[in-house]
């Protein structure tokens, strides 16, 4: 990449070049690129595909510039998704294909095609989300808590609060207990309120025989060392009070061995529940990735599906109704349920949730953990999105790992590469652009997870580092989620090791670490290109990214370092507007525009944010706008 | 690309780099990548998917030459399709993937990962076959035919053999009548035994109500204009008594409105065939893009499904079966099929049509035609393999197409772009990498068909250019299919300008282009790699194309030149064995090894193929081997 990204073909999902973001099967759509008058094109077409077949819909110039062409046509979504690309002709006989990855001079295939999606919507309120993942046990303790040896069960090594985190420690490592609990979490809601975060996500809380909880015992009741239903209820209505939503944590995969299905199961082979999971002849079982305690649940049978989704008390309808209900689930190995050798119902099961999610009451929302590409997953009919850890986790980390620190990701046998912008501006584009810009803008972007190491130690412990990944959490496309104590500088070398206390004295915090967190977080819910915007490269050197989020309303540019650098400069020509703008946050960069450039410089790792506004004018095309007859 | 290409890590899915080319579920199988020490890797890993989650297994050293490691590791096949790539580590830290589309330095999508299938094997015979693609009411009458007004009925204008195509004339398109017929196929099968194909394939042979058959009045006979059952009979029988197999044309995605299953459906809505159909409230009903006479099929319907594939009757099964059987089936827009608005049942019909063809006596072929992108599509559960245009066809047609002419494809906007050879390359590694090497090896490779404009019109009339065209097609991965009269050079702007009755006096065919296709099908039957090796790129330039073809008995080296070119010379170290080899075929260009080098050179478009013998060492690494203890 170059700094000559601006002066391309552009297109993307969002609302500026996608006129219906919510489309029913059957409607037109309106879709436009925007075309730099210098690339001198006499043609542009959008080849979409029709019952399989791809058809061609002629675009005609609806709006002219004196830099450039706003091409529009009509696209009748006639499948629930339509893939569609763009085909322009230029004067001295240039072929070009625009896609989610570009410009190509030769024939590409479908997969990195825009997509048109008619499923039912996602909750209006996701897109303007940032969420807070709580890991109960190491979040806060009720101010009334029982000390945590007399809560502790028998699989249980109680810990004090400030006990470091026995990560390593085999026989100790799911079981050590800091009593974490849910009132914890309400009384400590005026931290998330003060952060700017709008949605509280849990990790589990169902009774198990481990500190994550992931091998629940049953999906039916709230484990009592967390308070039992009351306190979930509890801490969701105050929640819901102070204007934040909550999501739970659903394992499909797996349950415990403890589970009460499980239990039915093992101790009678004519039970119904004996067909949930997989047994062989011998009464040993298929579990996840071979752990014992975790036995696979088996989708292919009718009555497990009706146990989990279809029944008044199935989980996942009932912790989402009546009073005080969660707004949704993050769902746990999402990616591996219902698939099992010959077997995959992983769609089927994906959108029979969905459907149950859209048929119950309020808007609700379906998040898929997914580590790896999970564009096939996330078409748009199952999950609203994933935790996009392919498209944005791993090329943030390549980009801002500390060059001694090499970072392990989820048992990859190699460490994550240290790698120049370039490389991540591409990866990003290239995983963003098998998704559908639905999927992808209600997807999870992270920095880490309970799962990871932590932003802290992966930079090699520079606060500045940690501040420079924030602003990309805080102004890429995607619901920003942040885990507890990434906010306060928290370090954590790999997922077991970040899941420690929350430390509540606040002169163990990086205060300005917590100052960007909080100002990045106002400016996300301040300017709405930051949540509804598209998402145009700017520049890409070795150590900056740059990119422009626009919307009708207004533009906003983002210029992130990761050492300082010289200045450089972009032209303004293809930023309208840009010299009336004003700064909204900086730290450690700095962009500066005139008249006719930007001019881009960082004296450390650090960001800027430059927010301006093209409402008055209605459209970006329209600042310097002459109308044109089609 | 550059003429460096050989010097880099490479594995494709055939037999050298893939030990088991038809594993069963739950089968080990070793995969081999070959890693020019220069590279100098110190680690590598095969990362493949099980259930949905990434594993990885580490590789060893299995050989290693003086200029080559050959890395192993052994991934099981879990589930019928397992995505896998390779991880490499270099001593000096870097970090590179290697897919289907070459070497990445960062993260990548799984979409060009190389896959083990482990759904029933195709027929052994088909990967040993080239194919010759006959539209019956062209290619020849009968010695004893009637004059064709005698024959002709209602529906159709009748032609003489000699006359021209009404290609133009929008009343008689589809309905000028050549009347050629079955007994005239027979009476020819000297032509395609002396050009040296060996299977036949017959464009549809059912009633209808025009010269193409794609509107198929019944699918239980064959048309009395082409000599009825009785006239198939005689020409499977003569064909498969010498050698020859035969295969039909299928239509899936519709019917004729003409026939006895709409027939049924529109004169009674209560009628089983009624919801073959989609068939609105007001009678009125869905066709192919709208075409009235060629109404949709609904394969929602069971009673569809019953009738297409189960009963003993039905037409996918009657046709293969019983003696004088077809060898399988072409599927006539299979891309379609099944795909309907909300509806999208194409890979449980293409997977039911395969059951019902591995069910059957004999080995059966089943081929689906698809027009564009078809990877999603061809994963290997239902079609053995597609009609390969997009990574093919088109490609090659960017590169032989004429200068002036600007021939169109099927209905696309923007003529095809000529581009050079690196392009070219580019975009076959593309579009092959997205499908399983089975799946590539078994689709058909064509330089046309009777859907598009004839390669001797698409090269300027150029008969060197056809003979390059038709080297890259006998050489290159894939079933070759030959178009009728392409081999004598015959002409077509376009599909239907295509479609010219086969002239058989051969004052008019060009030898040299005869002699061509013969000269290349022989050297494909000769040579073991030129069907079963893999694919390196040697070297791509705007105007050469350079391939060699590998299996563990020995390498076949390709050069391509669409014109004159200075020699220029690649390093012999990455072709073992090249020195000892022979000129099997040259036109125009020419290939000389000595020890160190191999110059390739062009006095114009032309082709050259060089072969060379490996099986006395029995591995191409084996030519310096020494053995390596892992």
């Amino acid at each position: 990449m170059s700094s000559d990204l601006l002066a391309r073909p552009h297109h993307d999902g969002s609302q500026l070049y996608v006129d219906n973001q919510t489309p029913r099967l059957g409607d037109s759509v309106t879709v436009r690129i925007r075309v730099p008058r210098t690339a001198d094109i006499t043609e542009v077409h959008v080849r979409h595909v029709w019952d399989g077949e791809p058809t061609f819909a002629t675009a005609h110039v609806e709006r002219r510039t004196d830099i450039e062409d706003w091409w529009s046509a009509t696209v009748t979504c006639h499948n629930p998704v339509t893939p569609y690309r763009f085909l322009l002709q230029g004067r001295d006989g240039a072929y070009l294909w625009v896609n989610g990855t570009g410009i190509h001079r030769r024939d590409v295939p479908d997969n990195s095609d825009f997509r048109l999606v008619t499923h039912p919507a996602p909750p209006q309120w996701a897109a303007d989300s940032v969420v807070y993942q709580v890991f109960p046990d190491r979040f806060a303790r009720a101010s009334d808590a029982l000390p945590v040896e007399q809560i502790a069960p028998d699989w249980a090594v109680p810990a004090a609060w400030d006990d470091s985190v026995d990560a390593e420690v085999p026989d100790v490592v799911a079981r050590q207990l800091f009593g974490g609990d849910l009132d914890g979490v309400r009384e400590h809601l005026d931290h998330l309120v003060r952060l700017g975060v709008t949605v509280l996500y849990l990790t589990p809380f169902f009774p198990a025989r481990s500190n994550h909880r992931y091998d629940a015992s049953t999906f039916d009741a709230v484990d009592p060392l967390l308070g039992g239903d009351e306190a979930l209820d509890r801490l969701v209505a105050e929640a819901h009070r102070r204007g934040l939503r909550v999501l739970g944590d659903l394992t499909t995969n797996h349950t415990g061995d403890e589970h009460e299905w499980f239990l039915a199961a093992r101790a009678d082979p004519a039970s119904d529940e004996r067909d949930f999971y997989f047994f062989h002849d011998d009464g040993d079982y298929d579990s996840w990735l071979g752990v014992h305690s975790l036995p696979k649940l088996n989708h292919a049978s009718a009555e497990l599906r009706d146990a989990f989704f279809d029944r008044p008390d199935a989980p996942v309808r009932k912790w989402l109704s009546g009073p005080n209900a969660l707004d949704g689930w993050r769902v746990d190995v999402a990616n591996m349920t219902g698939r099992h050798n010959a077997q995959d119902v992983n769609h089927a099961v994906a959108e029979h949730m969905r459907r149950t999610l859209d048929g119950l009451d309020g808007e609700k929302l379906l998040v898929g953990e997914h580590v790896h590409d999970h564009s096939a997953d996330a078409q748009g009919s199952g999950w609203h999105g994933v935790m996009n850890y392919s498209g944005f986790t791993r090329p943030l980390w390549t980009w801002l790992r500390d060059k001694e620190f090499a970072p392990n990701f989820l048992g990859a046998p190699l460490a994550v590469p240290r790698l120049g912008g370039e490389s991540v501006a591409e990866t990003i584009d290239e995983f963003g652009s098998l998704d559908p810009w639905r999927s992808r803008v209600h997807s999870f972007t992270l920095t880490g997870s309970h799962d990871t190491t932590r932003i802290r130690t992966l930079v090699g412990d520079d606060p500045a580092m940690v501040r420079v990944a924030a602003a990309l959490l805080l102004t890429m496309p995607g619901i920003p989620m942040i885990t507890y104590g990434d906010e306060v500088g928290m370090p954590g070398t790999f997922g077991e090791d970040g899941r420690r206390p929350m430390p509540w004295d606040e002169d163990r915090w990086d205060a300005e670490i917590f100052g960007s967190y909080q100002e990045l977080i106002a400016a996300r819910h301040s300017l709405e290109p930051l949540r509804h915007g598209g998402l145009r490269w700017v520049s890409a050197t070795t150590d900056s990214l740059t990119y422009v989020r626009e919307t009708e309303s207004g533009g906003v540019l983002v210029h992130c370092a990761r050492a300082a650098h010289e200045a450089f400069a972009v032209p303004a020509v293809h930023l309208q507007g840009v010299a009336r703008g004003r700064m909204v946050a900086a730290a450690g960069a700095e962009i500066v525009p005139d008249e006719s450039t930007v001019t881009l410089r960082a004296t450390r790792p650090g960001y800027a944010i430059w927010s301006w506004d093209t409402s008055t004018a209605g459209h970006p095309a329209d600042a310097t706008a002459a109308q044109v007859v089609a």
